[in-house]
């Protein structure tokens, strides 16, 4: 299957929480995940992702409030993982915060998106000039 | 001077373009910066960054779309570097998001920042389990 460009601008959100904790993308699509395999070793494989990464991604979740996100239920054979109500209640608040975030963005989306060069290539290796400093 | 931990939420927001390209707060803190001191050299310096990751993220800026956002005039002693118009635009766009988006999210935020476990440290080094996964 060939990767193709995104069609549509679109806005990426992350929370900044004044006790120092963040909520990201990435915890999204994770939370969600789990919520699918009902496991964090399953949610890992399905994104591929380290267990480790998503561990250490659950357990700041569950640190920065005072309720768990996700409650985990160790074990070698009957181990799993799901989202607590807070959880749910975070995914709603963060989603509807993007939501509007989009909605309210997107007139200017589509002005910059009108100002695009097609050709670009984010990772296009250019020479980088060494002695004339700009 | 103590550093403290910021005192509000808040929103750290990057434009996904549909070209692959991207804008974020890192950018408009370059921009503003490159405006201030009339060079990327003198930014570099005054946001503690490498002159090589700043000059690639402008490059990247100017490719990203058909105008440029910085204009630069290289020369060892008369170099220097301004915003276009164009990068006055986009500056301009981006921050109109980011307040519309700060504004709708703050009842969220306030909520989310209620539930905030206030001894939370982001990067607390905890056992992480090896043989139980959940």
């Amino acid at each position: 299957m060939q990767k193709s460009k995104p069609t549509q601008a679109g806005l990426a959100i992350e929370l900044q929480l004044p006790n120092g904790g963040t909520f990201k993308p990435e915890d999204l699509a994770l939370i969600n995940m789990i919520r699918t395999e009902r496991s964090i070793i399953g949610a890992s494989r399905a994104l591929g992702l380290s267990y480790r990464k998503c561990w250490l991604s659950v357990d700041a979740l569950n640190r920065t409030f005072e309720s768990p996100v996700i409650a985990t239920f160790p074990g070698r054979r009957g181990g799993g993982a799901e989202i607590t109500p807070f959880g749910e209640r975070l995914v709603a608040l963060y989603c509807s915060i993007a939501r509007h975030a989009s909605n309210s963005a997107k007139k200017s989306l589509d002005e910059l998106t009108s100002a695009l060069d097609w050709s670009f290539e984010p990772r296009a290796r250019v020479a980088e000039p060494e002695r004339d400093l700009a």
